[in-house]
């Protein structure tokens, strides 16, 4: 660790506190002979003994975070089977997503399967197809790898103008883990994939029945199938017991409870590659095959849902940036609606195709501010306005809405998602 | 990713699927025209709608799973209020504990806190003593990264011969998250902290008022006042709201329920630092202040609670390795019982002072074997066996026993904590 981190000093801290009445005056209170009873009484949790420890097996939150929890967009989707359930992003931080919290889209509700009775089978252009247990699978050698999934819709309904007030809801279909599985590409060369195969076909095994073409190359490059997710099983929600890893690319692709992987030598051309995920340009024709997330970021805090409650003085500004692309090596960051950019400080590991963290901390000085990120990715993209992505692609589309989100604070510290030009 | 990973070709997983009747029959029986109906017919998941998405704000694991908790082992401890809560390590994968699944240790009970009522105070040989409030410590620039901590009582009933019949039990006081939080030293200048301070003494709110001494050097470099895990608040188990993380150092030093640091000039001796957490040798004289955790590993798969079930044939042997002094560059397996050695094949991302996966993937003949994995630190430390250990330091202690652990595999696959010479 360095030292190079801002720091709020005293006087910030305590005139801080002073305008709006918080909790640093306890320090200097305590100095003065007026002891705040919050540290100088014994409080409940000392005085008797908590609970033991085999009331819980398998841990949960406070009851205190029981606000931390993933919502929906009632009117977004059609109806209750398919639905998105988005990420707390402005509650999180660091880089991990825990599974609790972790955003979840799906087509024909939450499959329930029993482990036991579930089948991988890779078909298709290949000299030896395989029906694989789950057993089976976990014969075969395995990796550990961090990568961030993002919808491709993730701010679609932000191509229109500024429309859901607060993070969760403009930026929430995203998430980052840990996943472990097997390299697709050792299956496909288990099953004697043909030269011939330029494609594969994933399919679920949920009452969706879920279908996604992938290239060959991508499929025999990076992508895993994976049965775990920061260190346990997938959740229900997210493809138990298996789950296609597809770094970097649309959310979508990463087909959960995956049963079938066909080879072939063209896309199929199902559903969820033309009717949808599809982006339809002004002139008509739609940009296909997609695949691919461009860099960008948000501001978690302060955001709509995160209001600044402690008044002027030291903030701690913070988000998360990410590119399907690559690393993040830079975001900028700026609190007057970019006539000012500042370097803005990341923490936590960087890594590919992962959730980058950053913050600028900073002294508020009370006045209304609008404040936005910009991502730089590791090949020298840099995430774009929404202005710039409208002037090419138009506003017909909801996927792949990537551009620089705004939010404007008041002096009462509340933040509105807003443009500007 | 590379393709240096050994795969295990077709022959060995159907002479294995015939051996054991496992799956793998099911990829050579289609091929011949017996279809596995588990693949074939439709299965109830893809027949009817799942649950919907609101039915899961906060998402838990697969009924499936439900055998992956948190264990205790009833005699270990004097009563339930202060017990252990084993991290079932042969069940998971990767490097991240999920937070629903991290060992937990305490002397009092979970204490239940109310952020809003809860304090820190810095006080002592500080010309500024604070009280800060939870709000006012979010104002401070904070830092993500992830550690394991490990109970310096860990694999401590092995001092005395193989005990404990499972690597959940055995190795279980041991877990790695990703935490976020604000390094001391930043409040410790805020608090104008005295050159007269040479040691500091935290201490927990909850019922057991744990505090344990930490020299002032360590508190000044790496130590944190974390109050996130994983992205999402503390578990209450785990400290909930505030929790002090001494990476590399034994766990009982990371106070949990953070409420007083004070500044001190000396050590203070308090009964979890003499009479605990002290190493009694045969001499009769203790070493102290072994705050340091050793390099360690250990196979979690197979192992006790992970037989091998697929019979002869290809195995992926998995386990961890950490040190308190760094990042592990390496590790050896055997399965001989140390006849022959063999470089395990690292995956996931090597942090400082974290848990790092290793795995050997190789062909099973179907004999017995014993299973030892031997880490290398990045200073050059090697992993010593218990042997090793005892001779030195006796056996009067529970504390630091990083010896090699071995598990005995017999031709079924059933595995054994066993100790050889």
């Amino acid at each position: 660790m360095s030292d190079d981190m801002p720091r709020p000093s005293r006087r910030q801290l305590l005139t801080a506190a002073l305008v709006a009445g918080g909790g640093m005056a306890a320090g200097r209170a305590m100095a003065q002979g007026s002891p705040d009873p919050a540290i100088t009484e014994v409080q409940p949790w000392r005085r008797y003994l908590g609970d033991g420890v085999d009331a819980r097996p398998y841990g949960h939150p406070s009851p205190f975070e029981s606000h931390v929890v993933r919502r929906n967009v009632p009117w977004l989707t059609a109806d209750t089977i398919s639905s998105i359930n988005f990420t707390p992003l402005h509650e999180l931080d660091g880089i991990i997503t825990p599974n609790g919290l972790c955003f979840e889209r799906h087509h024909g509700g939450l499959a329930e399967i029993d482990p036991s009775a579930h089948r991988l089978m890779i078909h298709g252009l290949a000299d030896r197809p395989l029906v694989l247990t789950m057993q089976d699978l976990m014969r075969f050698p395995r990796e550990n790898r961090v990568y961030f999934l993002e919808c491709a819709a993730n701010s679609g309904m932000e191509w229109a103008g500024a429309q859901l007030n607060g993070c969760q809801y403009t930026h929430g279909m995203i998430h980052n883990v840990m996943y472990t599985g097997v390299p697709l590409r050792l299956l496909l060369k288990e099953a004697g994939v043909r030269s011939s195969g330029t494609w594969i076909l994933a399919e679920g095994a949920d009452a969706s029945g879920m279908t996604r073409s992938i290239p060959i190359e991508k499929a025999m490059d990076d992508v895993l199938v994976a049965f775990a997710m920061n260190g346990e099983a997938l959740r229900p929600e997210q493809g138990y017991p298996l789950r296609l890893v597809v770094p970097g690319w649309e959310g979508n692709m990463w087909i959960k409870w995956l049963r079938r992987i066909e080879v072939g030598d063209q896309p199929w051309y199902q559903r969820e590659e033309t009717s949808k995920y599809t982006d339809l340009l002004p002139s008509g024709l739609a940009r296909k095959f997609t695949f691919e997330m461009d860099a960008k970021s948000v501001i978690t805090s302060p955001s709509p849902q995160a209001p600044i409650q402690t008044g002027p003085g030291p903030v701690v500004l913070t988000g998360i940036a990410w590119s399907g692309r690559g690393t993040i090596p830079r975001v900028d960051v700026t609190i007057d609606g970019g006539i000012t950019w500042v370097k803005a400080r990341m923490s936590g590991p960087s890594l590919d195709k992962s959730i980058h963290r950053f913050y600028h901390d900073f002294e508020w000085d009370g006045r209304p501010m609008l404040l936005q990120s910009r991502a730089h990715d590791s090949t020298g993209y840099v995430q774009p306005t929404k202005q710039m992505l409208r002037a090419i692609r138009g506003e017909n589309s909801i996927y792949h809405n990537n551009g620089i989100q705004t939010w404007a604070v008041d002096e009462a510290g509340r933040a509105e998602n807003v443009e500007i030009s």
